[in-house]
């Protein structure tokens, strides 16, 4: 099969990788598309090591191995897990010690005519989600996860930081709470999707200081993570949404002088995010910027990397 | 009066600084003990910019102006608030906006034979508390804030990081929530107090990786900072507990990875810490290393800057 291949930061076209053989319960999942992640551009930076195929949101149609959804559209959870340390028996499963995570962790991801998955990570996509916007599935379910570990109330003055593929998502998430909500961004033609929605935007220059109960970092950047620190009141509380390329220095003196609360938040929960895309209070469409067949994924990741660019999806099969 | 002041980094003796004058609904003070902290070696390193007189930890002798205490012994709590700012209304009044900090912001201190405090701040000491461990009352309620701020159950795993001051205080609060606690240390004499009181106490290496649910870093330190993230599990909580001088520089992306929630914490309720330093369930006693007078202050500074040294105390009067 055709895939793109990550080795040495490098990424290369490869035309004959061998299509996976699933394991015990695994599915054989054909990929009909793929969204690409900052991770994906992380990971390519060499930010985490990671040799394989990259690619973590898709979504594909069940060739093997999954009775209950053979031949049907499906996107998948990233973690595979082992069931049994202490984490999965915790409940915490997306930290499982033994877990290998599609396209970032052991084991070969989405950018692939084939991928396998174990059959428990996988949910039926409902007919009335095209496949382009079932792709957003995953980062739609990591930005709720922001709402399993923080209680959001329609009181809560709120700050979304970055008007990136993300942020987008987070915000759009969170305006469905009622909160007071403002997102920033430096890009006015990004803001405007967020605008057009009836959220409240603005750059830098409109946050006020010590303002904020919650802010949510979406940038992985230091001036963005800087920024959400001066918008929080006093005992307020900062989610990281993003990961950071290389180290972040902080004014740890002042999260202990105001007891700020600073929020870690990864994979999130995937049946609310498709349940937001089916009824269409979240809408991903002005997120898509360009398509490119899998033979072009290397165009597709330069596209990708340009400047303020956002989504940019990878096509394997034309199906609709 | 003699007094100990502070400027442009640099201590000195004062034999001639005017008796202050309490404002209304203020009170004078007249101090008998205090006890230098590590706020106080920081603002002298030049960590937060202070001119006037430090200290905070006190114990003292209402002269003037609060009826209920006049010729009483109390202590104090340190924030002097408006009481109309936003967060005073919204009961956050340790971060009023307005506030001056005794010995910290804009507030001369109790290193100084007076002193002079808002009224509401003052809480009577019973008597039954000597007036060297009252002096701990400060520290002691800082320690019980994290329990404010955090649910500790027994079935938790901490961890406290450092046996220094704050540590050890830290630690006797945490152990009579009856969680499984370990005392992580550097000083085998310091960790000793605490195992006489039936915590279990090691040096780094005893640190189990991604086992602790709670890590307290006490240590103010990036050693600390660091042990205590490798101790905890996915999900756990870091709570800061000490301010540093300079910035941290941190591996946000781990915290991201590993959901990871940070506390700072601050200034705590001062009437459960009287109360368990009236019942005796917590010792502050083998914390007191060394006692000077006033007039040896810039000795009694020497003294607690040196490497290992737990609490030193200032006598401005003798009294019992």
């Amino acid at each position: 099969m055709k895939s793109l291949w990550l080795q040495n930061n490098e990424l290369q076209l490869q035309m004959n990788t061998p299509i996976p053989a699933p394991s015990p319960g695994e599915a054989l999942i054909r990929v009909l598309r793929a969204g690409i992640c900052n991770t994906d551009l992380e990971l390519l930076r060499g930010y985490y090591p990671y040799e394989g195929i990259p690619g973590h949101e898709f979504v594909g149609m069940v060739e093997k191995g999954c009775d209950r959804l053979l031949g049907q559209r499906v996107v998948g959870e990233i973690n595979a897990v082992c069931g049994n340390c202490r984490f999965c028996l915790q409940g915490h499963r997306t930290h499982c010690e033994n877990r290998t995570v599609l396209g970032i962790v052991n084991r070969n991801g989405a950018f692939a005519e084939y991928l396998t998955l174990p059959s428990a990570n996988l949910h039926p996509v409902p007919e009335n989600i095209s496949t382009d916007v079932a792709t957003f599935t995953e980062p739609l379910a990591a930005a709720l996860e922001i709402q399993q570990q923080v209680r959001v109330s329609q009181s809560d003055k709120v700050m979304v930081v970055g008007d990136g593929k993300l942020g987008q998502l987070v915000a759009q998430t969170l305006a469905l709470t009622g909160c007071d909500l403002l997102t920033i961004g430096r890009h006015p033609e990004k803001l405007a999707n967020l605008e057009a929605r009836g959220i409240r935007v603005g750059f830098a220059d409109a946050v006020i200081d010590r303002a904020f109960d919650l802010a949510v970092e979406c940038t992985g950047n230091p001036e963005g993570f800087a920024t959400a620190c001066r918008a929080l009141r006093p005992r307020g509380t900062l989610v990281l949404k993003s990961t950071y390329a290389g180290k972040l220095t902080i004014d740890a003196s002042a999260l202990v002088v105001d007891e700020i609360t600073l929020v870690g938040s990864r994979c999130g929960p995937f049946a609310p995010a498709l349940e937001l895309l089916s009824t269409g209070q979240v809408d991903v469409k002005p997120l898509i910027q360009a398509r490119y067949p899998l033979s072009e994924g290397l165009q597709a990741f330069a596209h990708a990397q340009q400047r303020g660019v956002l989504k940019v999806l990878l096509e394997m099969a034309v199906d609709g």
